[in-house]
């Protein structure tokens, strides 16, 4: 077994502890990481605290990985001992469904299994990045290109490939007008990811506050959604709107921002129902749409297309101990854009 | 002006009447076409009763229009005299903004002109294809194959083009599993057309009473909806569901019964909202789509594919004096699976 030094959630909601942890024995296809940042995505603080249903403790959260390989099993031949590499949201599939085959692995037939807080094919329970090394198959470790430094490459592997997925599948890029709702940790991505695919870009946060960083960020335009009429003034204004927000909405209001043939991919989970008359969508062809993180040639794309634009996230750089502070922070909505983990921070007491 | 003997609906919900009506002489770019068959559209019924907001009489309706060019306007270039052609939904667009010049005149920025119960941008009230006669822009006259009957392209002009919009924009096609639901004028095209591109094709209907159809048409599995545990054993296996019915249909329950990045696509206008949890569309980057009728290329597109693979409307051939019972039979879902009327019946008193 292999020990590393991680942050533990010992339970629900409890504070992070500084505790040394173990993974598995380097299989033929695994490769050992060495952590050097962690982004903190809002699912983390979800399911530390369960609020998605019964959690796995302790738990090692962390799906937004960036570090180099120190290790490979004997039958890798994708990464080499010295490779930048990342890993996101999963670390195992089947590979042999349909939807492995097309590289769409988020939804392998088996089930895919999570960076953490899941379970193994073999019951092993999965820990994440919260910690100074992870095992991972080398099928699950992407390459970080030389362009992108690993501190700003750890929220591409979640909030990054998230919205990229829906960018992608529903064509922004040139002569297209793409609206960001929620300019946040997946908000900013979608913002810098749609701006450099050629797409004009704007961005809809309920307040005024973030409005300098929008066009820093590559937005044409900003509106703060809380200011009355602002909503009714861009009916059928736009192509393509990311929902990035987990907050409840009236999805029909937004609908109506779509132009004819529009498409609204939602990536958040809010916890009201989605409602609205069928001819919202019918009498313009529009769209809703879900999307859910991305493949692992998805994640490779887009890290590609990150390092040639000289994209990577707005981060805050935090030390272990910051943890909980942070996350507090995350669900304040005050954080430009996305918390990193130096994880040379983590100290386990002796 | 041109007269010509017509179907009229003097007031909402009343009675039809055979009667002269007067057509525009032809502009320069104007068609005069001598009405073979029209067929009768569900939302024909809903314009006629008023149940689609103020409408206007007296009225003439139809939007499934099959004739033959009986005299061109001194511009006309696209058609000549004899020529079979049809006329759906719309007869005028403004062919200039973005969506006109896409072939996606339905969703025209000045507002397409509809077949009837509208007004072209003189302000001139038009009227539809229950007549002998219609006169309409070259633009909007598309032409019939000479591999499909007249009677049973009647149909295709709305019926088939609302229905192979959404099945080619979202890839119906060999290796993807479709369903329909509701097996009735549209529902019964979409079966054929998904068929013919390859499709894999399953029909949900209510009960088991068009079974026999089902297969006949080139469904390969039927479903009848009513019976408990029918959906329940579904879930997850469809790429595309189109769905022909106005009822209210619980939209999470279908959604289930796609696979991830499955498509419902929707044409049909239920009065109560489509309500789903987030988690619905999001978690298997699922669709909800609508889908309003098709632009003029691809009527056309439609219609040479259906003359290539030997496809018509199933119909009822009726004459003039038979509508109003036809109607009748319409709402009560008695009709296999459009009728059309003879326009050669319709007779003027003296």
């Amino acid at each position: 077994m292999t020990s590393t030094p991680a942050l533990v959630a010992p339970s629900a909601g409890a504070a992070f502890e500084a505790r040394t942890v173990e993974h598995r024995d380097l299989r033929d296809d695994d490769v050992l990481i060495d952590i050097k940042f962690a982004g903190i995505c809002h699912s983390d603080i979800h399911q530390v605290r369960e609020e998605w249903g019964s959690a796995i403790f302790p738990m090692v959260p962390g799906h937004e990985i960036a570090g180099v390989v120190s290790a490979v099993g004997d039958g890798v031949t994708r990464h080499r001992v010295g490779d930048r590499v990342g890993v996101g949201c999963m670390v195992d599939s089947c590979g042999e469904c349909e939807f492995c085959k097309n590289g769409e692995e988020q939804f392998c037939a088996k089930g895919a299994v999570m960076t953490y807080n899941g379970r193994g094919y073999d019951g092993e329970e999965t820990k994440g990045g919260y910690a100074q090394q992870v095992v991972v198959s080398e099928r699950f470790a992407v390459k970080i290109p030389d362009g992108i430094d690993l501190d700003v490459a750890a929220p591409l592997l979640c909030a990054g490939v998230t919205v990229w997925s829906p960018l992608k599948r529903w064509g922004a890029g040139p002569g297209r007008k793409v609206a960001v709702i929620g300019f946040g940790g997946l908000g900013h991505m979608a913002v810098k990811l749609a701006a450099a695919l050629g797409a004009e870009v704007s961005v809809l946060s309920r307040t005024d506050a973030k409005k300098d960083d929008g066009a820093a960020l590559g937005a044409t335009a900003y509106h703060a959604t809380s200011e009355p009429g602002v909503l009714r003034e861009l009916k059928g204004s736009f192509d393509l709107i990311i929902n990035t927000v987990s907050a409840d909405l009236p999805m029909q209001t937004y609908i109506s921002l779509l132009r004819p043939l529009g498409v609204i991919a939602n990536v958040g989970l809010p916890t009201s129902n989605y409602e609205f008359a069928p001819g919202a969508v019918v009498g313009g062809s529009r769209v809703v749409a879900g999307s859910n993180i991305g493949g692992i040639p998805a994640t490779q794309e887009m890290l590609d297309f990150c390092a040639e634009h000289g994209i990577g996230a707005t981060i805050e750089t935090i030390s272990a101990d910051q943890v909980d502070e942070a996350y507090e922070r995350v669900v304040a909505g005050d954080v430009r854009y996305r918390f990193v983990i130096d994880t040379s921070t983590i100290a386990v007491s002796a």
